[in-house]
């Protein structure tokens, strides 16, 4: 194998395989990158067996060939080169040591066969439908937030995707809760998604995925199955395993018949927030919102740290009530609504609340209280 | 005790003291800034029972008083007020709760009494002198990485300070070393710091100072005993203890037949080393310097990783030799050259190696060679 790239172009390419690739492995082959030059392209993939990378693009290719080197040391070696140098990649005979050269440096590395590279299965992947860059970043990023880490309750660990009917109209879904929240958002659904199956996409994935779309705008082909899920960028391919688990009925968890209706300016709403709680204890974060005409009082206590009150004007007219927050999950959800206005809908202080942003529907919260 | 300020004033001045107060405490008092207000100045203290910063600033005082309150929930509620904020701090009757409001916000937070925080002795500081805080700024940052983090060798966790003879003239030196390096600046000894102790300014202290030096460009007045050091800036004042014990006779360190003279251009050889050291196992982080007529070649190899080689044009005419060292403390030195050439002076591959700033030849470094 021999070839020759620019080196902000083989970084770029880098950048986009090498986080998927663990910092410990105990299976030697999943610490390294597939090199694959062909024609007058380079291919390179990472994997961790639940997770693929693929990431194409043009080089000058000496010799056409194949091998694996470590990822996060190549990764290192590239982004610390100069600006604009030719990089040029070359094995020896036996395919034992691959030697990178640039300008006067040059690197040998200890590489294992290609043969070794766990191959991702060109599985069947019966459904697909397209969506653009931005209506992935969107999903992904307004219901990531709730996804659970408790390895446990392992259906939990990633974003249902799924068709839905939402006010007699088809929709694309995609929920995440960690049973103390949930976040729903939904657009319409592609046409050739009608028949996609519900799927859980495991948080690592979500969190590749959300740094290939940073940045782009180009279409996303999405191929599914049951077990499988698969996004294909413009010369960048993840393909994924899917979590094997049913997702529960998130519906039940909406309350359809919470009364009492609030609107707040979200952003100095937050800055209450985030202000009265640094009077909470940090295991509790409790903040207490005490909604009455006209007016909305924050507040928060530790036996510790003292107490702390900030009242914000608001327009509500319904009846007094005092309800309790984790301060952390307000500021998740604030963080993701983008007018000025939220929209918290409450029963009492024992029952889930509902906040939307009011300007775009398309996304709802629920919170559990807390007592306090 | 009652008072009102302005929000970015009052932050600035907890931003000087707050980061003294250690984040876990056996003592509570220690967690506490202590606020006094009297005349038209409001004077915030922060002490770790070596190190005391006090900071003083003009305020409307409606009633003067002192208490004290924790200072980094002190900082962190005034940190998230919205700019621009008036703050009233005002305690009750019984000085147990101190309230501080801004805007429609009120926080209430527990108090210790005054009289429980650690008066900072006014001991004789019989020694002064004056320095610019461009100099103390330069003094702090040719030395401070190489001081030694290791507890049992206590009197090399500071920087050593004292008056010295260079070429017959007085200087005022700082000296750091952690036993692997050494790091010595020099500049004209101020007259009134002729009779001056020898004195081992702690770590946490250097750090402080670092922080308080930043962005200002007074004059820094400077008093000290054989136990003590304060640094008093215009409105900042810093008090600490000295280390106690005796900094060790560094001048025997630093080699005078040294002849083998090999100068770098600093930028490149520094990007160089760092490219080549990724290739270093972690835990030696060693670079092989092999110097020959007219080039330097810079090596690392690991059984693990591989091999990296990169070769540098010099202005050589000595004999060849070969020399390991440690690429951080390498790079920790390039850091602290401002001009472009560094020259090393050598003897050979297991004898300390003298470093310098060509253009500017008040800081030198030692460094023992690795094995390699």
């Amino acid at each position: 194998m021999k070839l020759t790239i620019e080196r902000a172009a083989l970084l770029k390419s880098l950048t986009h395989v090498q986080s998927v690739v663990e910092r410990r492995n105990t299976i030697p082959i999943l610490s390294n990158v597939l090199i694959e030059a062909e024609g007058a392209a380079l291919s390179l993939t990472a994997t961790d067996m639940d997770l693929t990378v693929v990431d194409k693009l043009a080089a000058e290719v000496g010799q056409p060939g194949a091998t694996t080197a470590p990822a996060h040391t190549l990764y290192d070696i590239v982004r610390k080169l100069p600006e604009g140098a030719q990089v040029s990649i070359e094995t020896a005979g036996d395919d034992s040591r691959l030697t990178l050269q640039a300008g006067r440096s040059v690197f040998t590395l200890a590489t294992l066969p290609r043969e070794d590279f766990p191959a991702t299965s060109g599985d069947d992947l019966p459904q697909g439908f397209t969506l653009q860059a931005s209506e992935l970043k969107t999903l992904i990023d307004r219901t990531r937030f709730a996804i659970s880490t408790e390895e446990t309750r392992y259906y939990l660990n990633g974003i249902y995707l799924h068709a839905a009917a939402s006010n007699e109209l088809s929709v694309l879904r995609a929920v995440a809760t960690d049973g103390h929240r949930l976040a729903r958002v939904e657009m319409p659904l592609p046409d050739a998604a009608k028949d996609m199956p519900g799927v859980i996409v495991p948080r690592k994935t979500v969190g590749e995925l959300r740094r290939l779309v940073e940045g782009m705008d180009d279409p996303v082909e999405i191929a599914l199955s049951d077990t499988k899920i698969r996004f294909a960028f413009a010369s960048t391919v993840l393909t994924s395993k899917l979590i094997d688990g049913t997702f529960p009925d998130y519906e039940r968890v909406i309350p359809a018949g919470n009364d009492k209706v609030l609107e707040v300016d979200c952003k100095s709403f937050a800055e209450a927030v985030d202000r009265v709680s640094t009077i909470s204890t940090e295991k509790s974060r409790a903040v207490k919102m005490a909604v009455d005409k006209g007016a909305l009082t924050l507040s928060a206590n530790s036996p510790e740290n003292g107490t702390a009150v900030e009242e914000l004007e608001i327009d509500y007219d319904g009846s007094g009530i005092e309800i309790g927050f984790n301060s952390r999950y307000l500021l998740d959800i604030a963080q993701q609504i983008e007018g000025d206005a939220a929209q918290f809908t409450m029963a009492d202080a024992a029952s889930p609340t509902i906040v939307r942003e009011v300007a775009d529907p398309s996304a709802l919260y629920v919170l559990m209280p807390m007592r306090v």
